[in-house]
């Protein structure tokens, strides 16, 4: 058991030990035309690139290589929206503990035979009748299975924060870092990361307007919810923060906003053509912030965090039928 | 004028020179999938992260810096399916020469509209009834514009072999380069790098089986051709090698194979699914040949060449439909 909620960044360099020769390191891709459009230098940390298709490996190696040997042995369980899933689901497979995933019956097609392939057991959920994560807690209890929750958890919060501690490692200078926000797990790692060895650079949590709790959360200081959210960001329809990463953001983060669906799906084609990357619509978030004018740094060197690009190719081709 | 027609090792590093700073210097991908499956290390030299969202920009920059003062003041015109037409245009434009592009109607208009938005006239003809290199010939004449061929053109030549040069100074060792063939000038330009640097590294040129003129040419040692073949690879619809490629693909080459179109619409499917990276079908031929196992090579260190990115995403949307 954890006995202490808070994540610094030695847990941070930590964790990037444990990944290292395990996770990708995965690029970070520049463009001229980007730069020209914002006035600015903007740096592109691709966790699409990731091993799984998105940063969460990070975060689920980081905490299943922890558990004790009786842990392992017994086996995790999680709930997750899909990426998450997949994340748990491998690192199992590479440290040979079972792993059960709790994912709604609606997450991509992609997503769930990906999730398979790794090895896990998946229990399908309605998401407008069951509550996932009592579902989740159920099974834990019944079978002894270790619960790893998607981002309210240290182990994976660190894990999440390598992200931008490698952006930072390969980049060196940076005056303000862009980053999605679901459950606060990637923006709250990454945010205590950036403050630690960058303290004057800005960090921006960026939402769904259609999901905006925690942008709310952040500006009232009292938590707020939303109830299945219908964003195209499936990764960002969590209800909320969570008790561990609330905190984090109001310490850590500068400021949150948010963009319109139509916003991100402009931004996808964008990235798609291009920069030449699959992106999902997640993933697309912090960039959408600044593609389309929402925060403006004339002159700043900008961190962009795409976290992920696991989204199916045929729905996502309908979508860009209207460019 | 150019006084031979030979390329060598020397010209290319040339051009390297050229290039520096201009060019993009293109990541090498790798993956533990695909690796997996082909028993093999695979190592893919991304040129759809090249300037223009192809490995064009290499030769038409380092043909344009090279033309005489009054060359580039009255300018330039080339034939293009598309990827050449964007590279010259952006060239020029960062060189300050008038460019010219007579390009097919059917091209993608992704690709028209990045030609014009480089500056570029374009004027544009019918596959079926017009021949594109006469109309391009009687252009040149009648405007005095200098004629910059898409491939066989010593340059040109040159600038391509920029791409497996990198590729071998980023990896110093291969068994194996996979290279795209449409007109010859990407596989000869990496054949001669290749061969200079890497004496023992077999070379493998591969085109749609809807147009394996070259294919042909090779194992004849006759040169064919093939008419408005239609293959979704559209950079590879050239009529056949060229006068100077063709030598030079006989030369330095060790095989040729062909490919299914079926098989490249798998492989694209595959490479933007699990790499996460957009490639348009032409881009994908060296990556099919591996993929569908018509070029096998267990244990070896293998070099494949992605091509470019230039791809209506709608229309790839629609291809994908079928997965």
């Amino acid at each position: 058991m954890l006995h202490h909620n808070s994540v610094t960044i030695a847990d941070i360099q930590a964790a990037q030990k444990r990944l290292f020769g395990v996770a990708n390191r995965t690029p970070v891709l520049t463009s001229r035309t980007i730069n020209d459009r914002t006035n600015s230098q903007v740096f592109f940390k691709c966790e699409n690139f990731q091993r799984t298709g998105s940063f969460k490996f990070r975060g689920a190696y980081n905490a299943l290589v922890q558990l004790s040997p009786t842990q392992q042995k017994t086996g995790v369980i999680t709930h997750s929206s899909g990426n998450h899933a997949q994340a748990i689901a491998l690192a199992g497979k590479l440290l040979n503990i079972p792993t059960t995933i709790v994912m709604p019956d609606d997450a991509p097609a992609v997503k769930q035979i990906a999730t398979r392939g790794y090895g896990a057991e998946i229990i399908l959920y309605n998401r407008q009748t069951t509550n996932r994560e009592e579902l989740a807690q159920n099974l834990a209890s019944d079978r002894h299975l270790t619960l790893i929750p998607p981002y309210d958890y240290p182990h994976v919060i660190a894990g999440q924060g390598t992200t931008a501690l490698e952006l930072i490692q390969e980049v060196e200078q940076l005056d303000l870092v862009l980053v999605c926000c679901g459950g606060g797990g990637l923006l709250s790692g990454c945010a205590i990361a950036t403050k630690a060895l960058l303290p004057n650079c800005k960090i921006i949590g960026v939402e769904p307007a259609l999901a905006d709790d925690a942008t709310r959360s952040f500006h009232t200081k009292v938590l707020h919810t939303v109830t299945n959210p219908d964003t195209i960001a499936d990764g960002a329809r969590t209800p909320s923060l969570g008790q561990i990463t609330f905190p984090l953001v109001l310490q850590y983060v500068d400021d949150m906003v948010t963009v319109s669906e139509e916003a991100i799906v402009r931004t996808m084609f964008f990235l798609w053509e291009r920069l030449k990357i699959v992106v999902e619509p997640t993933g697309v978030l912090a960039a959408t912030a600044l593609l389309e004018d929402i925060v403006i740094a004339p002159g700043a060197k900008i961190g962009v965090i795409i976290s992920g690009g696991n989204v199916d190719l045929a729905q996502a081709g309908r979508l860009f039928h209207q460019f």
